[in-house]
């Protein structure tokens, strides 16, 4: 261990989305405020990860004037179960990690001048991010529309991860009676109509930008096919929305993901269909599930700067990560 | 105040469990421990469940040689929306106590020797029970198969509430497309497929013996329609479970409401369904739902126990009611 390493930071830490195809990466300061962002190339395997964990971290720090060895601590959010007590990561596939669970915390902290690692599930640092950037007071979901669909949660101001790490998969609760067979091998999950791959399938790319944005742009020009679907894909995500709130009763569902790029309009469809869900229910309308509804702000780095957040906070007070309301 | 309502307290508390009609009574002592239970009919109306509440409290107290102002607290679990806070009820349509909150708590200290009074939602309370008899370690979901279809939450030791406190109702998540109209509003609830009430209606007692109990006994006898009204049931109820278990992913599901009194053939129907489901879903198997399913014991007043806890924990400490581990 080197003499720096010993050293008493001065509040900077690093947070990282590890992505299967990007890790984005932030710098953030003693005030928990961002500083600088990048984004590198995600190398897959163990060891592809650790490298490209590592360099996005050396990279940032540099950038700064600083090295690995002077952060405070450094979070990783990963896409897989994660054991956040340890650090150990299992079922992240879409990292090439699989099988027996790595040790991934310990084998980044020994990349990154020794400095503590914290490793979460991505969805959670999410959620944590959205609490900080929409300055929620801590009872959330963080609903990401993106290749899947599935939550973070944040209930009471402590993220819940449940007792196998899986909190929060809605996308995996059917929504259609013998639907199409999903690649959990149920039939008719909500993640085959709510989430991006949904839509990009349903409407394919005809420019070249983001399918849902072409879809949302198509809706909007009173295109009937594309009203249809749009109302489709709507009323899929206002079911998760729904169920969101029937189970948790969470203040706040924070739409992300790459669906949630097309803004104000994704908003408005879904609380058109959660309106639709609610005609004739006292109970439902009571509710005010459309009140609940929020966007990810664009470009806002919800997942990196919530895994720098947590790792924050799991060093002053590892027992659990709260959210200061 | 009398000075008996001054003196320190011997650890005696009394639990109630006000429903539609009766309310159920326990004797807790010092160390937690149920010592004598009664029923008494519920009157409706707020001066109505004030009297049989005080009335329960009162004969459960002297039976043991004690005045109510002998006693530390006095916990009550209401079929409604209550803020546990302050202790006020609303939307307790089955006692008659609708409109407007009612303060609650403070009409049954007034009653009760001026003793301290916890209102909490009766599924909550119900699950506290539950956590305490099983020697759960405060992670569960306390499902209720009765009137309706519901579940009291404890996440990570604490109750889960929610922003509305209505946490847990997953008898209000649509479960067949363009099902039958809910009571809520809404068509196809679960509700209307898993609660008690869709069993007398699908299976309506003949013999005067409560209709889940005659249904399990001929679908074990092998009448072919039974199993199928059995086998139905038994899937809208492993519907419920998964949705908890993947939205919260508590560790255990425990099954309770009038219909639990079935015993063991219900929880294999369930188990049974829970495992049909799980067919070809890698996923879902590996989350091992059929081995987080619990019953009810019977005949043990999970509901007045956990409301005498949870009076006793608010007393030590209101802001939370934590699930010793």
């Amino acid at each position: 261990m080197t003499a720096a390493a010993d050293q008493p930071g001065r509040g900077w830490s690093v947070g990282l989305d590890i992505g299967g195809t990007k890790i984005s990466a932030v710098l953030v300061d003693a005030d928990a405020m961002p500083r600088s962002a990048l984004r590198v190339p995600t190398r897959r395997g163990v060891e592809g990860v650790v490298d490209s964990a590592a360099e996005a971290t050396e990279r940032l720090c540099a950038a700064a004037g600083l090295t690995p060895a002077d952060l405070d601590v450094v979070g990783a959010g990963v896409p897989g179960m994660v054991d956040s007590t340890t650090g150990a990561v299992s079922h992240a596939v879409n990292l090439g990690i699989d099988g027996v669970p790595v040790a991934l915390g310990d084998l980044l902290g020994n990349r990154m001048g020794r400095r503590p690692v914290w490793v979460e599930n991505d969805l959670n640092v999410a959620a944590l991010g959205a609490a900080q950037v929409l300055r929620l007071t801590g009872d959330l979901a963080f609903l990401a529309l993106g290749t899947g669909v599935a939550a973070g949660l944040i209930l009471d101001g402590r993220l819940r991860r449940g007792h196998l790490g899986i909190a929060g998969e809605v996308g995996h609760i059917p929504y259609v009676a013998d639907g199409a067979r999903c690649a959990c091998g149920q039939h008719g999950c909500l993640e085959l109509y709510a989430s991006g791959s949904a839509l990009d399938a349903a409407w394919p790319s005809r420019w070249g930008r983001p399918a849902p944005a072409e879809l949302f742009e198509a809706a909007e020009a009173g295109d009937a096919a594309a009203v249809r679907v749009r109302d489709e894909y709507a009323d899929a995500v206002a079911a998760g929305v729904r169920t969101l709130v029937l189970t948790c009763d969470v203040a706040h569902v924070v739409l992300g993901g790459g669906v949630a790029e097309v803004g104000a309009p994704l908003q408005a469809a879904v609380v058109a269909a959660l309106r639709r869900q609610a005609v004739g229910s006292a109970f439902l309308t009571s509710l005010r599930i459309a009140d609940r509804l929020l966007l990810a702000p664009r470009g806002s780095q919800l997942a990196p700067l919530g895994a720098a957040l947590s790792a924050r906070m799991a060093h002053t007070d590892p027992s659990t990560v709260k959210v200061a309301s």
